[in-house]
């Protein structure tokens, strides 16, 4: 165990981990320089924790020794200022054991596997792969679960998982479902009291946070982090009222961000490059219509951001605002914009 | 317009709303006498408003004129204690506009209308359906959105018909999704702020209100309406995390009622009939294998009422509860159920 | 049991079944003369059997007292031509008994159940509803599976209710699976050999033909039913070549008439219009944008029809078409529609 | 371009290709020379094709590197007696390329590209995707639709590429939906009769076969090779019942292999050893009473195979069957073995 490794704190995991957007260059290639100084930022703009090859990180378009290249940067640059969840999926069993390894030296607090993908598993397989990795893994794990994407972990599996591996710590869940998360809280907390839950699913963070969880990873928190930690603050502090305020105003930007003619994670690398980050362009090749919409967008979004006092209007300026969500303006234009985008026939 | 019209106070809609099951008598006739002694039951013990003829009610097994009879019961029972939301859905925009004419005379406050099922719906279609009913509708009228077993409304149809008329007056929203919610109400409170929403799901309650729900239709109610409504009264008065306690408690009733081998609501039923009623049979035919599992169930959740007082326990005793959710016998009594049902085939 | 009934002919259930489209006069009533009217065209046609009361007939739409009444007609003027498969099913058990016996008394030859709907039962509650009706029906009756609608019956609940009751004579399947109709023929039809299987997914009634079915029940024979007919008969003279390329020329109409911005079943009755009948409106409302929409699909539709040589071409004549599937104008044409759809944000 | 290349005939792709199984040794390494004799087997049992790297190639438990080395192998052992299509999907764009262009150099007769999985797109995106890698591809390469794994392609996406880029020449898909096949084949078959259409749905090759499919990669050819090839041949030279026979007598073993509890593909896997290779343990974790469940299955498996004349039964015997699909007692025993999983709680 290296110098980095032995320093890591133990403690639970809790507040908000952002999901990091990787910055490319023109090449398509990690912009290394523009990482380390996104992730400055955000540690300054107060997230609790980064999360490296996360869904919101394009885990799969990367090469496995990018993936490696990801995490060892962004442990670098963060140097234990802030607890490190680090995507270590790979191709197989062996292979996740070697990137557990391999992150646990750079001094990460835990790793992060989603469920198996592509092909999808019953129960029984799911709990079979985690126990498996649980057993040799030589760092602590958080399951991943994301059934929009991959096989689902039920409650029965974490359970038995939870019960038996000590190093399994938490669960991110990014299903979204409120009453799923209550039944993973009822059935594993009573004997895993340090287990962690964590909600993938911001557009819910606060009443995430009511029902009991930790804390989440939010893509949001790519391109608000100030916003997203003082919802957080607001909530701990008893300010639930002013919490779901924020939860409200932030819901539009979400929504733009997360839906057609976006692929997901593009609408959060757009709206992050706003911030003055140079993100490049997505691996996942697009096409001209595609471009020119995502251009209008841009300034949808830069007109959200700015009403939020984060970033300047656009030059042409924006529609006035109402203050009141659903009837301004604005969302007049967003719409719009998904009108066009109809007709071109790509929504 | 007749007397009982008259007199309705038309004010928002909000707090609880039982969705009403209905007792059978041994010929699987309504049971009149039961069906009156168990709506002042429910108005006794504090629920806000009655919901005749919801998915509760399994109002789809009852014939038309059947429908009528159990609002006209209901509502001759219930003499104005409380306001009756009754669902006026026939099998096409005449037959269900007789229908709210006829619910009118009986003195209702409102229906609610699920959106059409059996055929899968564009928003268009959905639209056009509840727009023809809201134009002719001699009452108020809430839209029900139930999208596992009818078409979906979604957030712009919505819109447009409470922007477009008057009569709709509020939604009943079962999918439990609080993200839907939340962009229901920041899409038509502005415009709208008498609107009323309703959630259906009650798992999630008093997350639903606190982001800014009016109250729900809970099927819960028919079987525990002190505890939903105390739930309810707690949030009001700042209780949050009191109300939350109460959450998580009828959570694993809940469960047990909602899943297999129970088919919705007979789970309700049961739980129900322990608190003194006579429900009968329902209309669905059941296997042996059927009828023996439910009566293995009906223990369990005569353990589950009698740890909230409710009930006396089952005469073979109940298990030792911990108290603590997850971890106790009851529990793990369920889950041997559920094992043998798979044994059986049925789950 | 009456005249009619002892004149049932109980041969094995094949060929050709329309599920009939139910005309309507202005005042969205039952258009008898010309249901009258369309029954003995099609009987002239070729069809081999008649199915009323079934999706395409839109039986939710109509009152229980409705339902009847088209068989009624229906029957009468049938006279024994063709046999007839009665859609039976209402609101409960009870309820479909008494039409069961009322469609005996009216000479059918067997009814069609459709599994329950709204609710999504599981295997043990479907098949405990059908063994109910099967155990007390006067009449042979058909099992109907359209899992997009209601709850699937999967092989075993078949294979359980072909074992134990001789009253079911067969199963209608609108799933389109092929590997499921397998399953079923070979788990069905060595205990069964009388058993008859229909497919209710036209797109692939020649290959349904060729792996063992015995026919089907289509809404394209409400429009085409010389097509059908010819179809069928050449299939069964062994011209499978022959019968595919007809499967293939029907399948670009069956696409408009079953797609967007058609609800099902309008594209169907604005398709069997254009043969000559007054199918008047459906009783699902439409907005304007719909009925503009409609009526320039109807164009589209009369020019494939006149394609097939029934129909005269529209006035504003039709585009130029190659004769190569997927490659002519009116192909373009029906996309350049779907886009215009799009635009005005239908589809 | 090297040697093999140059050798590499490009005629159109029919017949039926093996998405090939990989043997993997005790530390589940490739076992290469296990892969050789198999490779050879098949070849000598007749399947027109090879397919490495597919699903059932479990393509995505395997590094890069070792992708690479199974066509390398593959494409050595075949030394071109029969064309190779190789998978070549990567984790972006970039790295795809150079993976049709190290399979292009080892005498791949064309690649197959998996859509976008994991995310799933739109279908701008899909388009933009597949274009991207036709316009830089060094070989002709097909299109791999499997909705059920990966981001669906639709009609109109393939028929723009289709039109589009010569290199693509063809579709495998593996849906399963015979009217969706045709309508591919409608919109691009007019204007591209070289494109091939393949279908990966085994269980009903033959009607595949009868719409116009080409042929098709079909899992079961690892186990049956003789007797997918002999169906191919039956239905090509004109005897359809014959073929058909077969198609119902190998649906008993597929739905076997293919269903809980084995996880595809390890049913092939499994029935693939009972020929005499040595596939080893795949590289999913499996629990104990999993191993326990697949040792019951590949006695029964063993017993169809026997049925089929390709292997000595179990030691322990068989049931006697009848011959009859669907009555005999193996039937029995296989249903025996469903219901022991689900009282482990496996199903």
């Amino acid at each position: 165990m290296n110098e980095l490794r032995k320093e890591v704190k133990l403690g639970k995991l809790e507040g908000i981990f952002t999901p990091l957007l990787v910055p490319l260059d023109e090449n398509s290639q990690i912009n290394e320089a523009e990482l380390r100084r996104f992730v400055s930022w955000l540690i300054e703009k107060g997230v609790h924790g980064l999360y490296p090859n996360g869904s919101t990180g394009e885990f799969t378009r990367f090469t496995p020794a990018e993936r490696r290249r990801i995490v060892h940067i962004v442990s670098e640059e963060c140097a234990g200022r802030v607890p490190i969840l680090a995507g270590a999926a790979e191709a197989n069993v062996k292979e996740t054991l070697f990137a557990c390894q391999a992150y646990a030296d750079m001094g990460v607090r835990a790793v992060a596997i989603v469920a198996p993908y592509y092909y999808k598993l019953a129960p029984e397989s799911v709990y079979a792969y985690f126990a498996e990795i649980a057993r040799n893994s030589p760092i602590d794990l958080t399951l991943y679960n994301i059934p929009a994407f991959a096989s689902p972990i039920d409650v029965n599996t974490i359970r038995r998982l939870a019960d038996g591996f000590p190093r399994v710590i938490g669960i991110k869940d990014s299903s979204g479902d409120l009453a799923f998360m209550m039944r993973m809280i009822s059935a594993i907390r009573p004997n895993r009291p340090d287990f962690t839950f964590l909600t993938g699913w911001e557009a819910v963070l606060i009443p995430m946070l009511m029902i009991g969880c930790d804390g989440g990873t939010h893509a949001s928190s790519n391109v608000v982090p100030e916003i997203t930690r003082k919802m957080y603050d607001m909530y701990r502090a008893g300010d639930t009222a002013g919490a779901m305020k924020w939860q409200y105003r932030i819901l539009e930007l979400f929504d733009v961000m997360l839906n057609l003619p976006f692929e997901f994670p593009d609408g959060f690398r757009a709206a992050a490059a706003l911030r003055g980050f140079h993100f490049g362009h997505t691996r996942l090749p697009q096409t001209g219509a595609q471009h020119s919409q995502h251009k209008v967008l841009s300034d949808v979004m830069q007109c959200i951001l700015s009403d939020f006092e984060l970033v300047n209007p656009p030059a042409a300026g924006c529609p006035v605002r109402s203050g009141e969500i659903g009837q301004d303006k604005l969302q007049q234009m967003v719409q719009q914009v998904f009108y066009e985008m109809k007709n071109r026939g790509i929504v």
